[in-house]
């Protein structure tokens, strides 16, 4: 009950948040800030920035900065998600409950406010706002750029729009996997870490357990797609079944699924034992994750 | 002479700087890498590297960290033509002298390798590799994000997007280019001042100089557009004409835009007064503007 208490008023926050930061609707520019705020407003379930602030909070964190760092998270976060849903990428329809921006607006709008959107996660981390170290601010900007560029999410979705070139095996998935979702993810646990001012060994514990826990989120999200109500979830599944595509389900099935699942979420539950105790939080998160699959 | 000597060392640095920035293409994603190389590496005549390295040097400032800067805001200038090509923006098959990355490669390729160079101007400004103050980097992010972003760059194309909406007078085409192409060009002189630690003065008369340039370039190029041969230019010309787009040449006539460049070429030309003479190869380049046009 706590976990998804605490989930609901850090989502909350950081819809408040965005909604101060992205710049108003006005001049005839005005349907981009619009395009930008449908995007960033929707009901999303705010799990990076949960992980950002739940894991700053472990070092006693200043709130406002990882609040906003947790803002600038969710800017790529949705940006990758408009610029994904393209017709040219996944061609979705549907997405947090809503049309997509390309269907809700136009497709040129998509690609802008997608575009704006990654951009002000950049001002966002650079703006002296909080007055926090500017060494910290440069680290988060730039191990963001690592997580979220060519050789994190935008390699990860390449190697996602490539299937028809080379079938994919479980290998190739992972490491897709690990690029386009797993890397914005063990990110959100980093950035709260950096802003915290967290050991090195701290540092390494988070790390491993964000690389299990993201590994298990994406299996469970295939799972879903292969299980799930589209009306509950709100996105359009049976996306990659429809697509002819091999993912962690149509490889290991659905059965083989759930035991990986189960067997990261207790690594992943391992890592926090350095934490001893003051982690529950981050604990719970993980059978929150499990619970998507039941 | 001086001038078209130092643009191409200039571009000839930037282009090799960018080559090492841009990370090496290896793995099923190669792709993406090679396409922003292919769009990166391509013959640019760097203007705004150049008005980053020829301002910072009026101040001295140290190079290899105007470098980076350069390369940095290069990426963003040319992350910016890779999206406006996209078929659902200008759809344009020429850029360059080459083909359009998504000509080249595809849609889904050419939206991720501008997310991706994109994303690389912030990770090289933010890098640490020339060891200079932390909060003089933090201000070239803040900067770069608000000139690039939707009150800059961004809003400007969202603005070029909405012709059918509302046909465009002078005055919504001023607003236009100054923020498509104005913020940018006001940026690259910006950032030379903040890298050299420029007097509040000085980045006052810059700015004012940066302004009536960017201008004058837009109407250059517009002219450009509707008089220039194709093969010179190496971009696709009388796209405008054909999308039936008001621009400053179809407002202005052909004649009334030369006037309006050369009055504003001369204003430039005052701001850089207040640096007597050592400006020189500023007041150069507005030359080289003027000349594009006859």
């Amino acid at each position: 009950m706590e976990f998804e208490t605490r989930l609901t008023e850090i989502a909350d926050k950081v819809t408040v948040a965005l909604d101060q930061l992205i710049p108003p609707a006005q001049g005839p520019e005005a349907d981009l800030m619009r395009a930008m705020r449908h995007a960033a407003l929707a009901n999303g379930k705010r799990m990076r920035p949960f992980y950002v602030i739940e894991t700053g909070a472990l070092f006693d964190a200043d709130h406002k900065a990882l609040l906003r760092t947790a803002a600038a998270l969710e800017c790529v976060h949705t940006y990758s998600l408009v610029h994904d849903d393209l017709p040219c990428m996944d061609d979705d329809d549907l997405r947090r409950g809503q049309p997509t921006v390309h269907k809700a607006f136009d497709e040129a709008t998509a690609v802008l406010a997608g575009d704006a959107l990654l951009t002000l996660a950049f001002k966002i981390l650079a703006s002296d706002e909080t007055h926090s170290d500017p060494a910290v601010r440069l680290h988060l900007i730039e191990r963001l750029a690592d997580a979220s560029g060519a050789t994190g999410m935008v390699g990860g979705q390449m190697i996602d729009m490539l299937e028809e070139a080379s079938p994919r095996d479980l290998n190739t998935i992972t490491r897709m996997q690990r690029l386009k979702t797993g890397a914005l993810i063990s990110y959100s646990v980093e950035a709260g870490a950096i802003v915290g001012g967290a050991s090195a060994n701290a540092k390494h514990a988070l790390a491993g357990f964000a690389q299990d826990l993201g590994l298990a989120y994406q299996i469970a999200d295939d799972l879903l797609d292969a299980t799930g109500d589209q009306n509950v979830v709100g996105k359009t599944l049976r996306s990659d079944e429809a697509a002819g595509k091999a993912n962690f389900v149509t490889i290991l099935g659905i059965e083989g699924a759930r035991e990986r699942i189960n067997l990261l979420a207790a690594q992943a539950r391992q890592h926090l034992d350095f934490f001893r105790g003051r982690a529950n939080i981050l604990l719970h998160s993980v059978d929150y994750v499990l619970d998507r699959t039941r």
